[in-house]
């Protein structure tokens, strides 16, 4: 995971008057990337949020020396994933580069920033990233056990919840960023009146606030990536609408899991808040109840609390304190026996 | 579906001797792609097969014309992908192209053929699509009862089972190429002594041989596709090796589907046999039991046996025939609310 360092610091201005304002959603010491470009201009490219701004940083890229360098030129593309496969070396030296540029007081540098912002009102955004595999973990014990109700009321958590990280792919194609519309699917249902399925559209369609993580840093297939080392492939984070269709999916799920009841849609935030910038924030991991298995050994039990999140989905709060797995778990799954 | 034409003349012949041979895999009225190179020589390409060799398509575009030239053009990358989003008259005007250029009396052209082939003992083989989603199909109902019957020896058969086509999400990111090897995943297993699961190699590894085929024409998110325009969406197909940890399975599949126990591998055919060159083996679909439902009308119910195949899998015999799903209806499930 990322150290704390002077990128961090709550004393840090920048030279971005909206980024200064208390309660900023993007202040310096946050800098989420986002695929944008201003409406209907060419191609979209990575830029980083600070303020009311979105600054290309391809654009400012002759302006930073070495790793931060390569990095920000690896920008003039519409999705973070040249950026990603870099690693955490070089995401650090961006996020040290880029905190200096936008607190610089050299007038020159100051310009150039300044000719290449777009107001965030202006901007249009995309899926950040161009997803290879979209993995969805059933990470809480509370909602485990609240929907196994449904179905089992004497034995909600199956037995293996404790023990392993439940868990299905998603359709990556399909994942879509927030804003987009998203059309309600139709599909067979059964409700309790019925004889025989009906195709028609979905009745019980519902969303699910989720944390998205995205894997950054490739790994080989079949050889196993250690838990200690899972936090340095999680590139950062953004929140996630994991649309359902419940009715769909009661009468398809199974014995395979779900399939057409989630695929329809998936939404994404157009920030993608680092692991960097959420280093401050980590807590103590979900304390587990006396008795329950430890499997894993948990060396990196702490996680993110999402302060900088609560401003995109302000009529919920979440925490990212998911309380049953940590991230690092859950992390290790999706990467381990994957190549991004 | 494709029609037959001149392409699928049994008397056709190639000038490639190698092709004509009695029960050669690779025929002139076959020409299955693959993403290939010469052992170690530079990019991978798309080529085509023809006899005990391969020809680079794009090396030889300038020999054909309009629609055929384009598509050929689009072959001088490692994949398929830009071929297939052109659509089924370029896949026609493509093949038929190919197999004009393959049956030439022109010395000249057979010359300019004969420079662009490498043979196929001499060819290295990769994943010939990149592929952005990969979907399971649980298309045969005998298969599902065998495997129903394990865990539920009295009710095997789902009461979704005849109604919908089940699936799943696999991994996109772990599909190779027959024939790199595949290691043998570990993963928590749970066996009858065990009080806890632990963590270790799979015992129950097995694999199982299926028909895969490639969604090649893209559709519109939330913009249904009728089955009876699904099969133009096919492009081709290929054999799948969907390899499986049985024990990891057991243990981790409840309730949303397989994951850990899929995810570390699927091997499929470097050959991709397009729908064109299996239309003169379509067959009936398979006759449901008087009584069961018939809730998709199958406007296609008809299904390509696969001669070709058999060359591939001598162990084993598949035809095809799934005895449950036609193609046409896993397709559209494939394809509906998806964006390739």
């Amino acid at each position: 995971m990322t150290d704390i360092d002077h990128t961090h610091d709550p004393a840090l201005k920048s030279f971005i008057a909206s980024a200064n304002v208390p309660g900023c959603d993007f202040p310096i010491q946050n800098l989420p990337y986002v695929a944008f470009r201003r409406h209907s201009a060419g191609e979209p490219r990575v830029g980083v949020a600070i303020g009311d701004e979105i600054l290309d940083i391809a654009a400012v890229a002759d302006l930073l020396d070495g790793a931060a360098w390569h990095a920000a030129a690896a920008c003039a593309v519409p999705h973070l994933n040249d950026v990603m496969k870099l690693g955490p070396a070089y995401w650090a030296a961006l996020r040290s580069g880029l905190s200096q540029l936008l607190s610089t007081t050299d007038a020159d540098q100051q310009s150039r920033v300044e000719h290449n912002l777009t107001p965030i009102a202006a901007a249009e955004f995309f899926v950040p990233v161009q997803i290879g595999n979209f993995t969805d973990f059933f990470a809480s014990v509370f909602h485990a056990t609240n929907t196994g109700r449904l179905f089992r009321p004497d034995n909600p958590l199956l037995p293996n919840y404790k023990y392993v990280p439940v868990a299905y792919h998603g359709r990556a194609s399909s994942v879509r960023v927030s804003g987009v519309p998203v059309r309600r699917p139709s599909g067979q249902t059964k409700r309790s009146e019925d004889i025989a399925p009906v195709y028609r559209p979905a009745r019980s369609l519902d969303y699910e606030l989720e944390l998205g993580f995205y894997i950054g840093r490739p790994s080989t297939l079949g050889v196993p990536v250690p838990i200690a080392e899972a936090g340095a492939h999680v590139f950062g984070y953004c929140l996630l609408n994991d649309w359902s269709a419940r009715d769909i999916q009661a009468w398809e799920a199974q014995p395979l899991g779900p399939f057409l009841a989630k695929n329809f849609a998936t939404s994404v935030s157009p920030f993608v808040v680092t692991a960097a910038a959420l280093a401050p924030f980590r807590t103590a991991a979900f304390t587990r109840p006396a008795g329950d298995p430890v499997f894993f050994r948990q060396k990196c039990a702490s996680r993110a609390r999402c302060r900088f999140f609560s401003a995109a989905v302000r009529s919920r709060k979440s925490t990212g304190r998911s309380p049953r797995w940590s991230l690092t778990t859950p992390a290790t799954a999706a990467i381990s026996k994957s190549a991004t």
